[in-house]
Formats: C-alpha cells, structure tokens, sequence
C-alpha cells in the first residue's frame, strides 16, 4: 500500500465524474455526512415541489388532486421509476406502506404459495424489522410457518426442500456485508423455495438486476440511498410470473380492482397494484418522486464503481492510522455494499465526539461506527477528513469525556 | 317549516361564535367546500411548518433530528392530541401506518384475545376497506376466523355469545347514519365480546366518549376532518385496561421495547406503542400536529351543535326545493354524523355540475350526493347558496350534457 496523502484525494474528487451531483444536495461545505444509508440528505430541487404539493394540490385543487394530479396513480408510477434502479419490469414495483409491513404481505403471501412448507430461513443478526416480522407472521398463523433463523455462515446449509421462503437482507444493515443475489436465489429455487430480498441497504448505491437473478419478492427502504426523505414510503417487487398465484393478506381498499365501486366483496386489482392497502402517502410520494428522478440521471455503474472505491480507500486510511478499530466489513469491496463499519468498545462518544466536528456517520449497538459512502454527493476528501479526525479523537482520547459519553438512541 | 330565506342564513354567519376559524384555512372565498369528510383543507400554518421541517430538520439537521426535533416521540405525542378529540387518555392513541394497516392490526388482536371465539360481526356496505381487511384476515387465518357482515337492520341480532369482535364505522360513510356508540358497546360485552370502532367520519367533527363508552378498540382517518393532509397517517386506540394482553401481528423494529438495541427476539414495547410498526411517516406528522393543534382550539360541543344545524338547515332547504331526491341521511340529526346524503340515479353527472360551479361535494357509487359539513370553516349561507345551484341543475336539466357524465373516480 502507497502512503496516502490528502492532494491525491483532492485529485481523485476533480477527476469525479459525478462531483457535480453533491450540488443538486442541501449540504453544508464544512459537513462530512457519511450516513446517507440511514437518511438521505435533501436533494434542493424538493422544497418547490413540496411547497407546490402543498399549496397548489392540496390548497388550491383539493380533492380534484387525486385525478388532476394523478395522487392515486404515484405508488405504481414512482413504482416503475424504482423498477429500473433495481433491475425490474413496469407494473413490478410498488411505492407503499413502510418496509415492515410490506415484509408481511410479501412473506405471507410466499407462505400461501407454498401451502405444503412452512419453514422461512433467515439469518440472525438480520435487520431487526425482518426478523420481528417474521415471528410475528408465525405467532400469528401458529403451525403453518416456521422461522428458521440461523447464524450467517449457516443460511445456506439451512435452505432445503422443506423451506418455503429465504428472506435475506442483500446489504446487511451493520457489517455491509453483501450476499451473492445470483447464487443464493438459485439456490433458493433448486429447492423449490421462494427468494425475498430487502434491499434497503442497495437500492441506489449499486446496480440490482432483479430480473435477471429471476428474483421472486423484493422489498426496500426509500429513505436511505433513495434520498425520499424522513419515514417515506417503502416499496415493494412482485415478479410478474408470480403476480396471478401471489395474494397479499392486506387487502386494502385502495388494492382492490376497482376501489370507487365500494363492493362489499374484496377483489384483488390485476398485477403489483394488488399490493396496495390503504390510502397513499400523497406528501412523502411527491418528495420521493423528485428524489428518484435525480438518481435516475445517474449512471449505476459509475455510482457502484467510486462507492467500492470509496471504501477500500477508506479501509486503507484507517489501516495506515494504526490499530485502533477492527474492520467489521468485507475488505474485499465486491462483496461490501456502500458502506464500511469499524469496531470499537466506545463506538458510540467516538461517534459523538466525530459529529461534534460536523462529521456524521451513526452508531449501532453494541460496538459498530457505521460510515456510508453515497457518491452522489460524498467527496473523495471527505475520506481522509474523517478518518483524520478519526486518529485525533482516538490519539488525544477526546471521546473519553462525559459530553460523548450519554447514549442517545437514533435511527 | 317556516319559509327559509338567504338573509336567515347570513344572520347565522354573523352569529355564529365557530365563524373565525374558516380564516385559519386556505380557502377562497367563492369556493364552498363541502368535501372535508373526503379531505379536510389545508390549514394556513401548515406551510411554513412543512418548510421549516423539509429545510431546517431534514435539510440542515437531518439524521440528528430523530432526537433534537423529536420525529421519534410524534406517533405518541400526536396520538395523545388526538386521545382529547375522542375521550380517550394518554398512551392510549398512536398515530401509524393506515387506517386499513391499524384494523388489521385491532381486528388480529382482539381474536387472538377471544381464542374461543372466531365470529366477528360487521356490517354490509360498511366503508370497504373494514370489510376487505376482515376478509383478508379470514383467508389468511382460515378456520379462526368466520366473517359474519350482516345488513345494518341485523347487525345487533348477530352479536351473540360466539361473538369475538364487533368492528362498525361510527358514522357511515355513505348515508351518514350513526350508531349509538354507549348502547353497541354495552351489548357487545354483554356477549363477552370486543367492539371496535372506526372512527374515520367522527373523529374532529363531534364529541366521541370513547373511554366513558368502555370501548376497546378504535381507528380512524386524520386526513378528513382532522385536516390533517392527503394521505396523512391514521391513528389506533387500544383501552389502557386491554394493553397488557393486547398483541399485533405486524411486529415492526418501532414497536419494540428497545429498538435501537437490535434484539434478534421482538419484545413489544409498553402501552400504545406496541402498536407501532415501520418507521414513522415524519413529514405527514408535522402537518397533521398543526392541524391536530388547531382542532384542540374549537370546543367540540358547539361544533357538534353546528354541525347538527346545519344538516337540519341543508336537509330542510332540499325539501322546500322539491322532489328532485330522496334523503339518504337520518333526518333526525341526533343520529347523523357531519354529512348529509341524497340519491339521484344521475348522482355522478349532478355532482360534475356542482363543482363546475365551485361547490364542491362527492359522489359515492351508485348514486350517492355525499355533502360533508366541516363547522370550523363552513358558513351557513354556504347551504343555501349550495342548493340554490342544485335546483338550478335540476330545473334546466343542467347536468344532462356530455360534459358532466363521464364518470372519473375521486378518493
């Protein structure tokens, strides 16, 4: 490994071919914001559109925005927006609901297609959401499902002709870890199971290719790489060679095939739309919406390149600065999504002693700083900014001061 | 009934102590608005919150605001706003997720809570939505559950002892008829069984007494007359003396007793939260706060009596105009929510001709005029000058043009 110096980072920034994007984000100059896998910053273009939402459409127009401004029709029409950043067809995606509750209409409804299994594996350690989920799904339906959750290194050795549905998170939430989509959905087919992933942690950092992993059920976040803002909409995938056996148990008025009958008898709509339940989430939609465009003008290849690029650079550094953390991510960056955490028995006031210089990664428990690298709008030099402060906190031990020290739970 | 004239009703405006609110509301002076049981209009300091959430916390703060602005405690501090609109105590009302998610959460919980019993009792033509979420709890469930939707004339002779769950819409949302929330609730525990109310058409419009009435359970709509924005998030109610037994299926990360420590093992939170799922819809809240917060300012009494006014004036002003409908309403006012209905086979077309003229009602399939009236911006001359035009429709056969008849849906 070459000693690094801050001048190669300033380089590498001016020959970025998406540094122009970090000015489409209300960011700050002076701000280092490596949490963009938790909350995605505010692309500038969305305080118009919402103040037009809000003024215009829902002020002025009303409930004629429904039609007039197609309100009813933007979980399927962000939907397929959503569709060509993972790989998917139109009328495959849905924007509803939030990540959790669509886990269950999507594992149970696999449950249903498989009516002679009941075993789901999953892994522990898994985003609490999916596993929390899933045991709700089996106190629920008792005997008929069985959540097999097991150790990483034991998920595949788990997945056999008894299992119904694997839910796994492609990108894991702490590590960054990433599962071979490809291998482990063909895995999941040869024994007759069904493949639900959560692509919260991939979904605009990288390119997905759903279809072409003949992947069966999908779910993910909108507020993290997506940038849709705070608690926005999640969205769901059913592949089109399922959408006629798959039912969803919520079957909401807003999913039925004509909604504005208001049959007393559900009838399910034709296609993804059968996944909605209850009213859309108008005012997180039409933030979404800008949000997904502005990625849409990226090229995926280019943001995957410079994200695996981010963090082998930032691997490296904090390798060059010593010992102080363990690398609880992939070193190798194929494998790693866009994020890297590192380990440290007071992770939490380091990490407050880091945002205290307007540097922001997050903390999750017990031990692990999370640092992720959006490269929409993450410059090279924020790097090496961070992880030299990094070794002054830990040279000087700054973190160790009550002022760091106070657990504060954030998302 | 005395001969009514415009000057009457002017004289009520000038009287009326509810008259400044509609101030508070974007609101054009020559529109009538008769649409709030569908979607409440924006109130004047929305706005400038929405902007000071979408630039200064999400823009300038951004993850730090789950903590600094409090995006975590709204689903609480919201909900217990919302528990003084309907009788209900603290930690007793959430705001999450759909109405049609929260019944599905009520109506999977109280089964679970009657594990004897599978008969829920609802009624036919109740709003679709409770009906298809109790269908798909059925499917899903199979032999646990046996749906039993009656019509409305029947529904007290079919709770019985095998009886788990009562679920009916306080006011319904076509005819506006309400039921008797004291005398419902009393029978149904009579049998042993758990009632739940949807409180979607009620709810900011008249005094509800939940707890005073013992009821178990509740959900309800804030984007009606709580104002609250277009497809802002519902609430739910669980009895304080139910919580401890009470358990949902969607066991979302939110609802744990300890989400940040990202336990393999869901462990519900204490209280209402439990009742939590997927991360809140943080923008939709803050909307709904300031509208929440501008309901809590009127003395629901005097709504109420202005809202039973106002459909006696509306209903005693289509009856001296001839016999162009029937009333599908109560006349009796005392058991009719804040709307009321007439039927036309030419609904559709009579309605697109009312708003041509900015008065602006719903349409309900097959044949409903539904007319919302909303006490906090309503004027009463607004009734008389709404079925001035209406008798102008129908006396030159106004609607009877191609322009009005082709049938759009609206929410």
């Amino acid at each position: 490994m070459t000693h690094l110096t801050r001048s190669y980072f300033v380089k590498l920034d001016e020959q970025d071919q998406l540094a122009h994007f970090r000015n489409r984000f209300q960011l700050a100059d002076d701000l280092i914001y490596l949490n963009g896998n938790s909350l995605g910053p505010l692309p500038k273009a969305v305080p118009r559109r919402i103040e037009q939402l809000i003024n215009q459409e829902w002020g002025q127009d009303l409930i004629r925005s429904w039609n007039k401004h197609q309100w009813i029709d933007k979980p399927t029409t962000i939907g397929d927006k959503i569709a060509r950043l993972i790989g998917a067809g139109p009328d495959e995606v849905l924007v509803t609901d939030t990540t959790s509750v669509n886990i269950f209409k999507l594992a149970a409804g696999a449950i249903a297609m498989r009516p002679e299994r009941r075993k789901i594996v999953t892994e522990l350690g898994n985003f609490a959401t999916d596993l929390y989920l899933l045991q709700g799904l089996e106190s629920l339906l008792g005997e008929a499902v069985e959540v097999c959750a097991v150790p990483r290194d034991e998920v595949i050795s788990h997945i056999d002709d008894r299992t119904a549905l694997v839910l796994l998170t492609h990108v894991h939430f702490k590590s960054g870890a990433m599962w071979n989509m490809t291998d482990i959905t063909q895995l999941t087919h040869q024994h007759g199971a069904l493949m639900l992933w959560d692509l919260s942690h991939s979904t605009g950092a990288m390119v997905v290719e759903l279809n072409q992993c003949n992947v069966d059920l999908a779910v993910g976040c909108t507020y993290k790489y997506l940038n849709g803002g705070p608690g926005s909409p999640a969205f769901m995938y059913v592949s089109k060679c399922h959408q006629n056996q798959f039912k969803q148990p919520l079957t909401g008025w807003i999913g039925h095939a004509r909604p504005f009958d208001f049959d007393d008898q559900y009838q399910p709509a034709a296609g993804i739309k059968q996944g909605l339940c209850g009213t859309p989430a108008v005012v997180a939609n039409a933030a979404l919406e800008v949000s997904v465009d502005l990625l849409l003008e990226a090229d995926l290849l280019q943001v995957r390149k410079k994200s695996v690029a981010m963090g082998n650079l930032f691997i490296d550094l904090i390798q060059q600065h010593g010992n102080w953390f363990n690398i609880s991510s992939p070193v190798n960056g194929q494998v790693r999504g866009s994020q890297v955490s590192i380990i440290h028995p007071a992770g939490y006031a380091i990490m407050q002693a880091l945002i205290a210089r307007n540097i922001i990664g997050d903390f999750r428990a017990p031990d692990h700083l999370r640092f992720g690298f959006a490269p929409l709008y993450l410059r090279y030099v924020d790097l090496w900014d961070t992880v030299e402060a990094l070794a002054d906190i830990m040279a000087h031990h700054i973190w160790d001061c009550d002022q760091f020290k106070q657990h504060q739970a954030v998302t």
